[in-house]
């Protein structure tokens, strides 16, 4: 039994349904951000990180940062890129665009590999655009919340590391992390950014995320100071790393609900192995994308090699209107998102399914959702062809 | 009684100990940021916020953005101010000077009229220094956290419309909003900055703020485009608007349970007079001056008129130090913070006194905390000369 009162079925590509345990933390008692029982907490937390994102390397340093996701551009953005430095976009949607945005504010030069709607850069053309100017960095939305367009970095890691071995290789995890495998260390990756309510299951206000020594390094050895203030890892980096030494320090108050829920949720993650967690996700992935391919209904992600696990994003058919569909399923308890990429925003819906919907199958959230679907087409006048 | 368990009193300046319903909507179930019973949610917050800083004019605009206190200086200085501009920072302590040092980041040019510690820059001097100079902005921390040192708003705000009424005048209100008077309109203030978790009373992790018409057209006006992506007041201020508006918009993901906090939070402060909310905080701050000096101990901010009234900063009498009280304290179940003025860091020890232990008195959480003083002291060899 849950110890949320009724409420709708919340299967939006983030935030998720929280554990309960979770939602408990979130209540923690006042707390010093700078006593030992929170410094404590605060130090296992970073160290839980570690083993989420698969590193081992002491070189590797996290960061978690009250704040939005969006908080992680910045945060790359002011201090691994300086004025001037080219930067290569791999481009899968609306929060691929964001990031490119983002990167211009602070200054870099910044080319994209565009691909079209529901598609991802294929390798041949970014080993094209690596090889006709140096990056100091490339960035990959590695799910596209927009479109639910899967990147995939292993081989991409290995053809930067061929091709262009200097460059950082920045990862958008947002929406990924703790859905979607990522071997930080063996797919040589130089940061990845994420925030606390998708996978991870924890309410939103944290940034969270994780720098290889290299990307420190280049932190290090930058010609002008970061250009933000509340996102440089100058200032927070020697904080996280006195947490993580269980010593108290002190830049700017972080949220102790936040991170205790962030405990909790971690150490719920790390009770099983992670491959069990991923194989989780994939398997209801494919049920999901099955049962939509059934109804005779496309996905904006075509091909399935390109697909996200923890989200679907659906083309509605002929006739049918998100304004229609949604309030439907709203209806029956469901709650889905509408789209958001520019050019295709009024034909298609989001369908999340991240964290406990998915690990805990006797909460019954992804087959109501997939019944909602098929009534919910129905009563929109929807009949397969 | 407390839903929460028994735990030690919290009394630093910040974060401050929580009522139980705020600490209850922390845990509120999952809703979508952008569905309409959390969008209300939101919408009602920022309106609530107009009443707390008492603004009515409706080009007044409220921003709640995830993050700490901190990042309220970046919101100022990647918007408001431009590259090479002038900036005159009034200096009373540690704060004002991580706000000089925010501003340079993004490229202000500034000049600061510095205090000797525990005293705050006198009119005259203010007046000699906007003279000499066309300032874009003059900064001011109202209570600065590492002095208890309190700055007078309204007759700095008649000197600035005096002597240079274009000049935006800034309030870092970090430790002041909610438990010091602030009468937005009134004062002509363009800005105030602060942060959830002192007198406002929720769980870090938000950044609230106010800024004027004019600092809205300043905006405007700007011939670059804000230095930040996260922090700029661009994109968040059609979020607000529309938020306000009950209408659902999106930059980046706001933390629901964080703001139903506030929400909360609100709804008691803005239940009862103003005045009276400032009165207790008054009474309570006096009581406990009186204390410490009919115990023989000084105050960082000498002169009453600089004191704030949610806070206590009390100079260690001499043989006693902080490493040996601050425990003896935690011991009696009051957890108290240490000096973090670069000075005088050792020398002093920090009370804070703002939100439910101040306007509740039947959790005894003030007497309590004097007591302990009082015993602790004499457990480190004290006596009153």
């Amino acid at each position: 039994m849950s110890s949320q009162p009724e409420h709708p079925t919340l299967l939006i590509p983030g935030p998720i349904e929280f554990d309960d345990a979770v939602l408990q933390s979130m209540s923690h008692y006042s707390e010093s951000h700078v006593g030992p029982g929170f410094v404590s907490t605060f130090g296992e937390t970073l160290s839980m990180l570690r083993k989420l994102f698969q590193t081992t390397d002491p070189a590797s340093q996290p960061f978690v940062i009250s704040g939005s996701g969006t908080l992680g551009w910045d945060i790359v953005a002011s201090n691994l890129v300086e004025p001037g430095e080219d930067v290569l976009v791999l481009t899968t949607g609306y929060f691929s665009d964001g990031f490119a945005d983002c990167l211009k504010v602070y200054g870099a030069n910044v080319t994209q590999v565009k691909a079209p709607v529901g598609s991802r850069p294929q390798l041949p053309e970014i080993e094209k655009a690596l090889s006709e100017k140096k990056y100091k960095m490339i960035t990959v939305t590695h799910v596209d919340t927009s479109t639910g367009v899967l990147s995939e970095l292993k081989k991409l890691s290995e053809l930067v590391q061929r091709v262009s071995p200097e460059t950082l290789i920045i990862v958008d995890g947002v929406c990924s992390v703790a859905c979607e495998e990522i071997a930080f260390d063996e797919w040589k990756l130089d940061g990845v950014v994420t925030a606390s309510q998708k996978a991870i299951g924890v309410p939103a206000g944290l940034s969270i995320s994780m720098f290889s020594g290299k990307a420190m390094q280049t932190l290090q050895k930058r010609k002008s100071p970061p250009a933000s203030y509340f996102a440089s890892m100058k200032n927070w980096a020697p904080i996280m790393q006195n947490y993580e030494a269980k010593k108290p320090s002190y830049f700017a108050t972080p949220s102790p609900q936040l991170v205790h829920a962030l405990h909790t949720a971690l150490t719920q993650i790390l009770s099983k192995p992670l491959s069990e967690r991923f194989a989780k996700h994939r398997e209801a992935s494919d049920r999901i994308k099955q049962t939509v391919a059934s109804l005779g209904l496309k996905q904006v992600a075509a091909n399935p090699d390109d697909q996200a696990h923890g989200m679907t994003a659906i083309y509605l058919p002929e006739g049918v209107k998100a304004a229609e569909l949604l309030p439907s399923l709203a209806k029956k308890g469901i709650v889905w998102a509408g789209g958001i990429h520019k050019e295709i925003a009024p034909k298609y819906v989001r369908f999340g399914h991240m964290g406990v919907s998915v690990l805990n199958p006797e909460r019954g959230d992804i087959e109501k959702a997939l019944k909602a679907l098929e009534d919910g087409l129905f009563e929109c006048g929807y009949q397969k062809a």
